[in-house]
């Protein structure tokens, strides 16, 4: 593994909003990158970053209050890596920019995790698909690239479905999710909509699901990723949790397997080997609990240090073949902790900062 | 349909449990019966009903906050309908002793649900079941008998599926329920597990949705329920909600109709003519709404004042024919107010009560 | 008790909001009132109230949701009594606007809370202070009045204060609010800031529950109100409830009184007896319980179709004389249902709508 | 300051309760105290603690889950240092019983708090308070000691008023408490009582914290405590929230001082210097937020690990000095926590463990 020598300098696009609040904390104190810059609206910047931002949870890192909040924009931002917590809106026409200018930009956003050329990647996963970089390259003609992450509740069904994919391989998946709070980001769901209640949907969250799940399984071959071809169906509702997505899922699998290979594939898997050693990498990426009544949302969710998503209920189902119960932390693994796990795994591979 | 000249005296057994207060509201001002025995164990029994009981929603009826709570033995509770808020524990020996001394017993327990002699009503859905009661009398010689309310959450599936078994037939079906807290009754679910929670288990539950379904959906013939067969997946997940079971489904049919087919076959659906009319039937025992993102727990859960089931979402399931959403009251349609509109069919068909 | 010959014709002003919708539940069945136009900003105007409206809680009624909402203005709006929802941002203009135009305005605004020649009304309480009116109408020269009801948080606390303002006098209140979500409109709080939280701090709220206090009950000398004298310390709380004010009171009075005293005045307690037969009038404006821990928000604030105030663990206070616990629905008795209460009282007295 | 030169063995009582579960998490990586034994009553003795605990938070230390449960009695546990999670009920006579067999008993129960020769302590507020224990040995002629730490929300209102009793002394508080669930142990608070409530009610509590201040904040002469002599008046109250008791205080000082000076008496506050480096210590045990709206139960509980209490919205009040909001993680710093520093204190004062 490449490890750079000094720390990079990286941009948080959307400083200020709930996403990117949370790439601060992950990237407060981390090894190899260091935040160069806060990119906010016109709005915010040239506000300090405690001016101009209403930080969510815990306390701001005192080093960057006072730091100046530049405009979210290649002119003014000059990190080599920048981390996209841009909106949809917006994020269609500036993280293509910042690509053009030359940077490495690692998205949040839905816009382009479908692109043909633009790898949807989670590390212990799919890092093969890096390998969309060079057509991406070639196809838009720009110097720098985009790498996204997946929507946040596809990101915690494709992990707990990676090794049933790899041994069995995948032929229907039911995923019926219930999805905290945090995942509408800020001011995001109005209370009156969510206390003591549960809301049975989430705009275009299953169409994300139900899609991105295969591009994440599926193969590259020749540049290019041939999605799985497993049919999915989601059925997406928020609920009165603070952070973590938990899912339902019953499982047709391509290959017949009992029940104990199948948690042996699961307890079993581990990923990428190149993943595991990432500064961010938990000690195990995917946690196989036996109790009962696991996972639960406030009480599993920071398993890992919210890199872990861990999985139980493990049990045959009348209709497919099993039947299970996974759940990850939709903020980190599922968004920020996923996109700088994304770009350390583009580090270790020196496809990032020739150091 | 017949209609009792004056008010029927009734029991509850159980009366100071969640359950029990939930009978007590809903028989409070019944046009039909009449509370005149509360009865409970030998811890209560003795006391007044505000002295034996933490009343918890809303006011106590003020004519029953001096009643004595009598013992919940056959000797000492003489009314011809017994209505059965009792656990598990007791249910199985207590619920026989009243049919025997001659009651008719109106139970929420399980331990007589799936026995081939004793009918599962939901009025509207199977109130043909009830032909089981001859054989039960026959079976078990008692002079009383056991009529027996499902699980809530099965309630609450079933009535949504009913028009779709009837038009289409049913084939497979997996339903995810997120069910809400005062399911357990009370001390029940303490609030450390479950604020800001999920937990993705309750004890003893998915097995239950799994065959009460197939049982309610079944047909009489010759005195037995035959049983449907379609296959059923559960999940059952307990949410941080005070009232009402919203459960997610996704549906194969046994046969093809088309999305407009199926809505229309949800929509016009009644239900047996002489449910309709009971004293505590709701204008529409099913409505479809089509408003994006409802049912709602908190919202939807009083419809039809907790009588109403509500289905929306309904739509093309990529792996099966239709997924949809449901919602219905767990303390009034799927317990005490089921029982009671089973007893008002009862009367209502001649089968209780020859005033 | 004048009461009208037919139903008078009455506007919403601001009838999509949180407040407004209220209004309209309110409103939809009265026996004095026909909610005759639905008034909206022009975002809304034009629309069907169905469209116009995100309705938060229960079904709209049905005969409203087709019809037309006007633009919120005089030139649209012919009502002879209006109910204003407005923000206080627009109802500075709006409301005098619709006075000057003739109306009588019921306002929830804080706008004309504290002028001296607008009545701020609680008609158990101080029904006398409608003797502004007149030097209102010299002092403005319109043929409309103004009329408001006070801060949701004031308004429970008062109506607990009145008997002991009445009986003893007031020397020093301290009163700590826990104030529900609803309290803040819609979106309103966002879900992140509340759930699992206490915020312990709501923007103007303080000074609003310190002022209004005195001024409702404050005497009627000359056509002017001259406020009550005794100091009030507010600490306002945002908890996770959904609807219910709930307030910690220490009390020191002005004339010592024994607890059985204190106890006595506040459950002999009436108000103002023509206020009493009001339609929307609770059978007792403030109720006296001995439960040990009651009131509770969630269980207590239906109380008298939400506008009855609960009053409980009144005990002697290591400092004052007394110390108490009081709860109010917030958008009920503390704002819309106050203000249809106040109109209603105008009727009675002969001060609107001459039939 | 002494440290152990080694770890001194501790024992835990009521180990497989909240509390108890807590003081595990404060002692699994203590630098000074290793758990040598786990105790508990007859239902747990004998099993490992993985079987006879439901773990509640995180993951139960892995090292632990075989660790066998000892029988809670002095016969069976021999660690020279015992932290007690007893319920009160077994208390009174385990704890003395411990004593008498020569333990330091660092209790959380009320029963032993109020007595003359017991200290109940906050290092940082009144480690001098310790003088007692020779008089303690003294009277009861036993060769350990007891030393309490108070009732959780008293702890949270003492250190908040800490420096104003050492600057200005004090001369009456209204303290208003808002409590988290945790507070009540597990099961604890049914989920039916709180969700979307407030309870206004939590048995015995108003009474601890309005004598316990006393005590704390009290002087020691003659090795007895002159408990100080400000009135409190307490409204103690249980809502929605998991950890972190809020406090709402109105306080009449002995001597006046500006808000300028109040605020720097606060923020320059630092407690007895020998508590400041203690293991468990947090950097500042008070930190005064400027920011309007802080601090958030949820938001700011973890401030110091748990050890902080956090201090804001310093304001006059309108009928005592100042008012202001305080917020202290109760299960940590009100109770483990706290025990666990009483403990550091000992042994650097040298009054535990000559090793």
């Amino acid at each position: 593994m490449i490890s750079p020598r000094s720390r990079i300098p990286v941009a948080i696009l959307g400083a200020t909003g709930a996403v990117g609040q949370t790439f601060v904390r992950r990237l407060a104190d981390h090894p190899w990158f260091e935040i160069a810059e806060l990119a906010a609206s016109e709005r915010s910047a040239g506000k300090t970053y405690a001016e101009a931002c209403q930080w969510l949870e815990g306390d701001m890192p005192e080093s960057l209050a006072d730091r100046r909040v530049v405009l979210c924009d290649p002119a003014s931002v000059g990190s080599p890596i920048v981390f996209s917590a841009l909106d949809s809106a917006v994020a269609g026409d500036m993280e293509p920019a910042f690509a053009r200018a030359g940077a490495v930009v690692l998205s949040n956003a839905k816009n382009f995790r479908m692109e043909a050329d633009v790898p949807l990647v989670i590390p212990e996963v799919n890092a093969s698909h890096l390998a969309l970089l060079e057509r991406q390259r070639a196809n838009r003609g720009w110097p720098g690239v985009i790498v996204t992450n997946a929507n946040c509740a596809a990101t915690v069904a494709t992990m707990a479905l990676a090794p049933l994919s790899e041994t069995f391989g995948l032929k229907q998946v039911v995923v019926v999710t219930m999805q905290a709070i945090s995942g509408a980001g800020y001011p995001g769901v109005p209370s009156l909509d969510i206390l003591g209640n549960v809301v049975p949907y989430i705009g275009d969250e299953e169409p994300k699901i139900e899609r991105e799940m295969n591009k994440m399984l599926g193969q590259v071959t020749n540049d290019a990723v041939v999605p799985a071809s497993f049919a999915v169906s989601a059925h997406a509702n928020r609920v009165p949790t603070e952070h973590g997505h938990l899912v339902c899922m019953s499982i047709a699998l391509e290959r017949r397997g009992s029940l104990d290979e199948i948690i042996q594939a699961m307890s079993a898997w581990r990923g990428a080997p190149d993943a595991l050693t990432l500064p961010s990498a938990p000690s195990r990426a995917l946690v196989v609990t036996t109790s009962p009544n696991r996972p639960q949302t406030r009480r599993d969710v920071g398993a890992g240090n919210g890199m872990t998503v861990t999985v139980g209920r493990i049990r045959p189902d009348p209709i497919f073949d099993v039947k299970l119960v996974a759940l990850g932390h939709n903020t980190i693994r599922g968004a920020a902790g996923g996109s700088v796990l994304n770009a350390e795994l583009m580090v270790a591979r020196g496809l990032i900062g020739a150091t």
